[in-house]
């Protein structure tokens, strides 16, 4: 099994170089092979009527978290993008802290393919569940040592 | 066929009201019998590295263009929520104008069943597909007038 | 937590009276609070050109497990009817034993919503990941004591 | 835009060959560029308890046409693999004819993303919606004048 390539810090400082306005949101509670959690705490411009949180909201987090643990695993890769995404609304999330659990379930040359449970605070069983496919870009030249990595990861 | 039962300007009105963030940045430019279409231009904070669109910011469009679409139908019923969408992020939108084509597919009493398709200025082909699930609330007892409308969706 | 409703033996009973095309086909591993294993040998009309399990075949065991993930927790109501589903297919399972590891994130008085990992034999990591919605009916009138609980659902 | 590269007898006599279970049983009404309608008549097999077509059912219909709208547009690449479908089942089918409308929405060199409307002879409006993709396999040796475009993908 592949170990994480980057830590909870380096995570951290890329996050707010390459998405200023999410990034710096979400703390990585923790990064290990293929898995990665995160929290984020909602803004007033997160909620909906009747004081939920909004589905876009929620959206952004999965996506974000699972950007994150596939970065975990291959590396700095901002170009990386999704390229489908299913998500099932399941319970009502309170205003406060949302917590992410991303697992990647398949790493190939070309796709990262996982899902992502989204809690929240004081809320039994959880808010979201969604499951997202990204493509990862090929390797550009200037990028000579990733050959070996995809042998490895195919 | 059920006809609308919001104007352009009263949807507009409704959205500043009920979503002020997301609201006031889109605008209908058609509402026919479960069909709605809009448009919302790109801000800063919507784009991605490499100066494409982020996928977050194309499913709040889908969302709320679908949000739009049902209350169309249905009235004023700032509690509808998604419960279910899945997404498909097929090209590269471009920053500027985006536009939302919504259609619903099945307006039942509890549900709201339909999809998305979202078109970049400058873009052949559209650039993402959604299909949504909104959840409708049972009529509180205020809403007296419920129970014939909604006999009639059934 | 609830305890489960039915046992593997009434389980494998009742799948072969309401299902049975695909029903006894499936064999009952474990059945657990919200998680149910199952599993089922591939024939000749599941394969696809180049010998792998085709598309369908998946779906429907993903579908069939998690059918019974939610029996096992509420009991026998064969009418519960898939409402939504979306697959991931990662891997290029192989013919012989399929595994399907079925949970339950939520099951409501209407809604059973949850995920299922299916596995190939020799293949390392799922080769299919789903996520389903269920919708239960609303208890006739033989469920006396429910009655009330779901006049409150109309 | 592209034609078709298939017309529906051959369409037919390739899918009798590649699809010797679920071929056969559909009927293609028509193919035109980037759309293709198809139509199915159930079997006992099809059906649920109650008296309605199973899910599977509807998901294989579904996945069948897609393949047959894509295969129209490239020719005949049997190895053509669904990675990922969304589906949502809205109103109860009843047995007797199926009529699926497959839309190609994207058709890149590595993937076909599209969606399908499945109708139901006797019941208004579409019974199901899917989404689906599908990933292109590269070219064998035998198609020499794509191997370059191919190369760029590896």
């Amino acid at each position: 099994m592949s170990q994480p390539k980057l830590s909870i810090p380096e995570m951290h400082a890329y996050m707010a170089e390459v998405f200023p306005e999410l990034g710096p949101r979400l703390e990585v509670l923790e990064i290990a092979p293929y898995r990665l959690l995160a929290r984020m705490a909602t803004i007033p411009a997160d909620l909906r009527p009747g004081g939920t949180v909004s589905g876009p909201t929620l959206f952004a987090l999965a996506d974000c978290a699972y950007y994150m643990a596939t970065l975990a695993m291959i590396g700095r890769e901002a170009l990386t993008v999704t390229t489908g995404a299913a998500i099932d609304f399941m319970r009502k999330p309170a205003p406060g802290w949302l917590r992410a659990e991303a697992r990647v379930l398949k790493l190939g040359r070309a796709l990262s393919v996982g899902d992502v449970l989204v809690f929240s605070e004081g809320v039994e069983g959880p808010v979201a569940r969604a499951s997202l496919t990204y493509s990862i870009p090929p390797a550009p030249s200037s990028r000579s040592s990733s050959a070996s990595q995809n042998s490895a990861r195919s």
